[in-house]
């Protein structure tokens, strides 16, 4: 009850802001809680610092509204992540306890929160204190207030804690410690550093530097390793955790620290300090922020008579969208290329179908840095990532689809870009097997993948890689294509039809026809599956298209398919859509299947490979049957609540989709179109970078009784298919839709 | 003539001294020119930091007589290496110029070189400024002596300097910078670091953290930033490079400068110098290092009356056997697993068949070590190393070698290594392909080798790779049946065959029949061999057992053998030398071959893989035989001069062939024995971990008039055959070798 009543409360305070600004709409409790998983704390875009509370390893972003415990705030997170936890360096936390100066934990109990866009409060029940926090790109700022009375004031900064500490030595997917440093640097500073390796991505170490100066002067330090607490000035890197302790006058009222954050080094973190947020008060650092935001949520603007909760859910997930991957550039410590680099993709099987669309459609600059970027990763590391975090590729999910990202880039005409080298990129996924490493990048599986055709069941993930190196061999192919090499695209297109080698034709589920399902390095169907691994004979278990999870010892990793069923995958080949149609029977199946996958619950809201398919309408004629679909889905899993995404954030994964379908725009990535669909608003107006402006308005609009799209004018000429191209939208222009209560035969053709 | 004279001077300088100790006999010149590449600074055994004068990236330990520019002195280097450099981190150099405060560099001409064990002096001849360095373990000291005049006095220390800077961005082998940063601390000390990447095994970024004291405050300080020159007390690392320059009094006529090294941070820099060195002058910290090394050398005692020059260069060889790899226990920036690390694998090809195998007979402890190194690198980084050097796997010579060690370190007994994991490591090697890094680790072609038996020529190394992946299987074997798993020993058994598979029976060659000779997939025996790179058809060159190099432009690794003839590797079959024999045609036509080997000059003394070759006569039943092989090799190769190395050292590779046979034994790296021969000196007494002791001893010993073992007796009884097990070494005792002018038959049996 409680729980609802703050709810209830942080509702009011954001509805009573006057609303003129876009980043009043963003509400970063929009899919905190529940599979959302995103992070609260302030964030520029794409910012390298991500201050937040640290509540629970489990969501990674390391907040939930309960318990209230709060060990601290540190100073790195990522959003909307599933599986193990990466990150939460540098914990600080403020306390009053009169033994705070012989104690290394302090944590409290939060009550009142406030969350907003590039800010958070609490207060500390047990110390009786204020904490706020906003933020710039490289460096954190938090205003402490201390209650009026006699008792210590205290800072602790951690630079052992992370998160997600796991007694089990080497425990999968956990973060471990490798070393830590604290040394106390004149009575206005602390520096030192965290370095972890492992976590959700099995990294390699990273080290995360701070440098963190106080407004006023303590007058007290100690410093600790492990759970020996001693008036040293410094703690030396010994392997284990060190951190310290800071005194201020009992009359201390407020306190600001700002702490500078670096990957190369702390005389580098203390520069970021100095660069973006010395010199300027709390407030100052806030507004930088919303004005950064303010410029970049106007690339979209929505009809100003639009309810409110619908700006709160669109604005919020552009906002999604553009808080990772991590702009790190300069301060990469693995070479110095003069070039964009980025981290914490998390993950490309996430983000290629419309975070990263999204971020190239209102945000093309920034996409070309984030592409260049990936380029970058594949020549000093030898592949680019399908994930990256901590300066480290891994793990990967599915395909290479950095492919994918490349070809998209390649077709919507992104500039900067060298695309032999991202050629070469792609070849290497293609035809390099990455050996021991095939969890961390490249393709695994990929000499059965090449000499079979498809990737035979007993390598993890048989049915997800082969569908996925389908799709990214066609993106090669298209960008072969573009650089005048036939023999290389020829290969890739006959590749790219390689999900058809695990496609059983005979197979007969729920009324549907021909599956992806499970085959043996010897061409024979499998019916069922051994359970876990070992040397043959062992027990075994039907597969059928709807098996989701193996027996509970079986990690996703090594099913068939990856957070999914194959009726999801079977649907989910959306570089040969027609060919897809076909081999599910024609027009009429695929109908009767459609429909089937979403009324029997086949459908996976919360998976990205089934991002597209209530768009496969479009390709049979019907795209008034795709508009349905986005309504209903939108409408029974979206919401602007802490509850309000219905799978993991994923970097702005689920974000984006919703972004995207409330414009009624759609994109297949890897092509240069859009399919367009009813928006969920009256009208979205793109400000490309050219200065123009496109328009996507939907006359008679009114969702409930004009729900279809009747026809269709571009900048006053009909226009009767059911896409649109990217090049289209960047001229600039205005397309109107005739929204009325029948479909009519408008976009019949997807097209011309 | 100036350089004779100086090497004249050099010795009258050493046998000066009162040589009662046997450092004294330790000469790091030895080696040090020519082929040998050998490092001439101080270092303690194993030595984390090796101070020297960089004035040459070429060889890599920085140094030749000639040019006698100096660039300065920087604190890490290798030993005895070839191609592209590595480190050279952490530049210091004084300077008397009165314009010193304006210049990045200060480069000067040595004069009066003095190289001892422990200790480097030179005359700047510019700055007329002495210079002296010694060093500890991970801090070096520098004694500088500056003229007494009224110009500045003056220290540079650069971040920014490494071996081998190349302008071509990318350069092959070369080190690339990363960056660099430097801080003044006070008026007494400098911290910063230099982190590079690439290098000879093309590996990732390492940081080289420094912490600089001197003994007199400094009056006045600059800082660079790659050119320019100004008053900052800090350069944050931007990616370039970064230096100081220290003003002294003019009056100031010597300096103590104590450099801390870690690869963790500065401030362990810090506690590495406070201590090793603070509170110690210079000559301490030298007598520290002498007694250090005394007692290491001691474990084999040679007979007092054994000539100087046979002293210099056993103890010498002994010394170069134990300057890598690197002792970096606690300094691994990777993970902190409480065990040992060491780095600086260089290359584990070169030193498996005689380092390695000497650091096991006479410091076992340090053996086990390195080997569990070795271990903690395979569960963390994925793979064992070929070679590692800067924290990073790289390059593979030949084979997964690192098996050998493993096997090698199992027959001998060695205690306090987890076998199973020893297994676990080999089998990653033999059975799953690194992928795209086949260059850092693993086993490059390993499909092939399986699927085929053989590595097809057109894979880079397709020849030795199969050799020496034959031989790591044998390793396998032996370590699987130590474990008890017949399985697996049975399987490897049959793969250490594989040598075969590229025995082409039937070649005859300089009247020898049978070769390792290229194969292409189909098994077709290849009598020429494409040019260079690219699709067919390109010209092609025959291919002969003599044929060592390709065209100019086809590097060793891409050779069918690396470093050596077909005539070479065709003998190195150190696992199955009756099976070589027989394929050879039978013991006769061994003996002509191995005759025509080294009479035709087809024995290449500087090459590893011809180490055990001279031995061979052995099991031919003719030790005899060997020991006339190896007394000329000696006496026609190995002196104890700068050029007394016939070959790049690679980390004691050379030295230790030497200093084995000095003794008259040397082992077959992988089994437990040793081959006898004629000693090179009188007696030889190993010093035991357990406390006693086990001597050769050969009596009438006279190499001139009586060469040959006639008879033996091993404490006191007949002892016939021609080797002697690990574990009678051990457990101490006398082998008393009968020395006579004419073989017997004595050791016609290599085994009982």
């Amino acid at each position: 009850m409680k729980f609802r009543t703050f709810l209830a409360a942080s509702a009011i305070a954001c509805t009573g802001l006057a609303a003129d600004r876009l980043t009043d709409y963003v509400d970063p409790r929009i899919g905190s809680e529940g599979l959302g998983r995103t992070f609260i704390g302030p964030s520029h875009p794409y910012g390298m610092v991500k201050p937040s509370p640290d509540c629970t390893p489990s969501p990674n972003s390391g907040w939930l509204p309960m318990p209230e415990r709060v060990d601290g705030f540190s100073q790195v997170h990522v959003s909307g992540t599933g599986g193990g936890p990466k990150y939460g360096n540098i914990l600080l936390m403020p306390f009053t306890a009169p033994d705070g100066m012989s104690r290394t934990t302090h944590y409290d109990t939060r009550r009142d929160e406030t969350i907003r866009l590039g800010y958070y409060s609490t207060h500390l029940a047990g110390g009786d204190i204020g904490v706020e926090i906003t933020t710039a790109p490289r460096a954190s700022v938090y205003r402490i207030a201390y209650p009026e009375d006699r008792r210590t004031k205290g800072l602790a900064i951690d630079a052992g804690f992370f998160l997600g500490y796991e007694p089990v030595p080497d425990a999968r997917e956990a973060q471990q410690l490798v070393g830590s440093q604290i040394e106390i640097d004149g009575n206005h500073a602390v520096k030192g550093y965290s370095r972890v390796r492992g976590g959700w991505n099995d990294g390699r170490a990273y080290t995360v530097y701070f440098y963190a100066m106080t407004s006023q002067p303590f007058v007290g330090t100690a410093t600790w390793r492990e759970e020996t607490i001693g008036g040293d000035i410094s703690r030396v890197d010994m392997g284990d955790r060190t951190g310290a302790l800071l005194r201020f006058p009992a009359s201390t009222d407020t306190l600001t620290v700002r702490v500078g954050i670096s990957f190369i080094s702390e005389l580098k973190a203390r520069q970021n300090c100095l660069d973006q947020v010395a010199g300027k008060n709390f407030d100052e650092v806030r507004e930088e922020l919303l004005d950064c935001w303010e410029e970049l949520l106007g690339h979209i603007r929505l009809d100003p008579e639009t309810p409110e909760h619908l700006k709160r859910m669109f604005y919020t997930a552009l906002y999604h969208t553009m808080i990772m991957p991590a702009d790190r550039t300069g301060e990469c410590p693995l070479w110095n290329d003069p070039l964009p680099y980025y981290d914490d993709y998390y993950a490309i099987w996430d983000t290629y179908r419309s975070s990263m669309p999204l971020i190239t459609l209102i945000d093309p600059d920034r996409q070309r840095d984030i592409v260049s970027s990936l380029l970058t990763i594949y020549r000093r590391d030898g592949y680019m990532p399908d994930a990256r975090s901590g300066n480290a590729n891994g793990r990967t999910q599915g395909g290479s689809n950095a492919d994918v990202v490349l070809t998209d880039a390649l077709v919507k005409g992104l500039e900067g870009i060298d695309w032999n080298i991202a050629l070469e990129a792609m070849l290497k996924d293609a035809e390099t097997p990455p050996g021991g490493k095939e969890e961390a990048e490249g393709r695994g599986g990929l000499h059965e993948y090449i000499s079979l055709g498809y990737i035979p069941h007993g390598i993890p993930r048989a049915g997800n890689r082969t569908v996925e190196y389908s799709l990214c061999d066609y993106a090669i192919s298209v960008m072969a294509d573009s650089l005048g090499l036939p023999d290389i695209r020829d290969r890739y297109i006959r590749q790219s039809g390689n999900w058809r080698n695990l496609w059983r034709q005979d197979y007969v589920h729920d009324g549907a026809r021909g599956f992806i399902m499970p085959r043996d390095r010897n061409g024979n169907w499998l019916d069922s599956i051994p359970w876990g691994h070992g040397p043959e004979p062992r027990p075994r278990y039907v597969y059928t298209p709807v098996t989701f999870e193996g027996p509970w010892y079986t990690p996703w990793w090594s099913m068939f398919f990856y957070e999914a069923s194959s009726w999801e995958y079977s649907l989910s080949i959306p570089h040969d859509v027609p060919g897809l149609i076909e081999a599910c029977g024609g027009l009429e199946a695929m109908e009767r299947r459609l429909d089937t996958f979403f009324d029997h619950g086949h459908f996976n809201v919360n998976n990205e490979p089934s991002f597209l398919t209530p768009c496969l309408y479009h390709w049979l004629g019907k795209p008034h049957l795709t508009s349905d679909r986005i309504a209903r889905i939108i409408a029974d899993n979206y919401n602007d609540t802490p509850d309000g995404l219905p799978g993991n954030d994923d970097s702005g994964a689920m974000s984006s989709w919703l972004a995207f379908h409330m414009t009624g725009l759609y994109p297949n990535a890897g092509h240069d179109y859009y399919i367009i669909h009813s928006p969920l608003v009256r009208s979205s107006t793109f400000s490309l970078p050219s200065g123009k402006t496109f328009t996507v308005r939907a006359i008679n609009f009114d969702p409930v009784r004009n729900p279809y799209i009747t026809a269709a004018r571009l900048d006053g000429r009909q226009y009767d298919i059911s896409t649109i191209r990217h090049k289209t939208i960047t001229r600039g222009g205005t397309l109107e839709l005739i929204m009325g209560p029948r479909p009519t035969s408008w976009g019949s053709s997807m097209f011309h």
